[in-house]
């Protein structure tokens, strides 16, 4: 295969010249130029990406970071980011951070190494600290990295209100609420303690459950609602993440509960799921493709040195009515 | 930020010594080595990687193609595929195939220029001709690219067979198959082909409705099965894959039809929507993780510089009773 000396040596120019050409990185005579061309068109030459990505110092690559790509809201976020870097003309490397080893600290250590020119995280897992000498592009889904850390995330605390309100409504009198662990800052709190306490104010009976961190077999979540099922055959109302509700409906159907007779449910994100199911489910839907093209200019803003001026990007959520609620 | 002049410098040592070290590439003194290793330390120096695969002529960088990582089939077999290359030290950069631009061929581009190493393709896009002279690691998930691109695929003769009798057994008289397109030349049209051969051996009614290829949006599916559903108000049978068959059972649901007993559902694929679904599905299980892991090992034979004498690798599938179909 042609190299560089090649090109130079059939062009009858030094090879410091040929790079400048390839590099776009000084001045280079119109006449000298052409006989580049013609050299690189006659060897069939192809510069070498990995040699002008070093000059440049850059990888226009940008690795994501998810917990589990087959959690819906990470597909569906996933698949909007790549779009977007895309359309940057970047690349994505993605990263299932759910493995023995940790594979969050790795691919910071990659960033230092410039293996990757930044990242977008949505994993819970590890503390802040390891983020807090870090002066690379990095952006935050939902969660607290430090103040030099953007973040991207939603009105919870809008979107936890809505739930409460759309179960309240429809005459909820003791409520089932399936919550996130509290182990790391993270802006999503917000939505538990607001549902909480909207319920807690209109009187009504709540049981809080508490989802074990990163769980995303069918057999966890099937044991749970079960476990749960017996524990409370009292409820009235049911609040959590799309999947766990999903699973709740199921345990319901199969106690031959009518939905939303005797059960309403409202779930939080909107994925699809809510629209495969039967019924419907009532939800709080998650802007996904926006998260994703926020994530992104962020990030794209600090590739190219500018600072990020807003620490915390907060989208709207909206309610989209089912038929496992009243109106 | 200090480089390898300023190791090589405080070393008291050449900057090609230093190479030779940070590289493993040729002879270096056990003294000049601690030297070297003392002088990073006190530098805080990190070798550039980029350098170092420059090097190399290596990325460590896998490349996937697939269509819509939102589709489960895609998204559990991009995450097993991700895990099997991280235990191998790659890394993996995935692409949605599905954009304005023609982004198969760019990443075909992108492994020609050396910035990945290899790619796992699972689009059904490009005709096979961009493949063809193509001398890189490629492993081609159920598509055939050529005689020089193993490929890997599920018993679909098998699973298309295994559909048809479960649809038999339950007393089927009329049957809805839904199947894909056959554009490209792909194993998985097997499946579709046995099927209907199996079907009309038993003398039994079968309406083919092919879908569009690479429509993902729950708006087409959900008009389509209206449309053959008033179209085919009589069938008492259903295959198909995962998606299309659970919202033909939603249609179902909405006419008060019985499962299984006026209508019989098989899918095709097993992702984890036919469990979470209710009635639960009868379908054909194809082993995601193992097709992920056989495409892992076949790159890797090739990275390693080794031949794949297996031109096609084919996996077992399996049916699972649920409760469309009765036993």
């Amino acid at each position: 295969m042609a190299g560089i000396k090649d090109v130079a040596k059939l062009a009858g120019v030094g090879v410091a010249t040929v790079s400048r050409y390839l590099n776009n990185s000084g001045y280079v005579a119109s006449g000298t130029r052409l006989k580049i061309e013609h050299a690189m068109s006659d060897l069939n030459y192809t510069p070498n990406e990995l040699a002008r990505d070093l000059y440049h110092k850059r990888t226009k690559i940008v690795a994501v970071l998810v917990p589990n790509i087959t959690d819906l809201f990470f597909a569906e976020f996933v698949k909007h980011v790549e779009d977007n870097l895309y359309d940057h003309g970047y690349k994505m490397m993605l990263c299932n951070t759910e493995k023995e080893h940790n594979a969050e600290l790795e691919y910071l250590d990659m960033l230092k190494r410039h293996m990757v020119d930044g990242i977008i995280t949505g994993v819970h897992s590890l503390d802040a600290d390891s983020y807090a000498a870090l002066d690379k592009p990095v952006v935050a889904l939902d969660r607290y990295l430090g103040s030099h850390i953007p973040v991207v995330t939603v009105d919870h605390k809008t979107g936890g209100r809505m739930a409460a309100n759309a179960l309240i409504k429809s005459g909820c009198k003791n409520i089932l609420h399936f919550q996130g662990d509290t182990i790391v800052s993270a802006p999503y709190h917000e939505r538990h303690l607001e549902f909480e306490k909207e319920i807690r104010s209109h009187n009504i009976k709540i049981n809080n459950c508490t989802l074990e961190p990163n769980r995303w077999d069918t057999d966890y979540y099937r044991n749970l609602v079960r476990d749960v099922f017996n524990n409370f055959p009292d409820i009235d109302g049911v609040f959590g993440v799309d999947r766990i509700v999903i699973e709740f409906m199921n345990e319901l159907k199969r106690h031959n509960k009518k939905i939303p007779e005797d059960v309403r449910l409202v779930s939080y994100d909107g994925t699809f799921l809510t629209n495969v199911v039967v019924p419907e489910l009532s939800c709080i839907v998650q802007p996904i493709d926006q998260l994703a093209s926020s994530c992104v200019s962020l990030i794209m803003q600090q590739l190219e040195g500018k600072k990020n001026h807003m620490h915390k990007t907060i989208l709207d959520v909206s309610f989209r009515q089912g038929q496992t609620t009243t109106k």
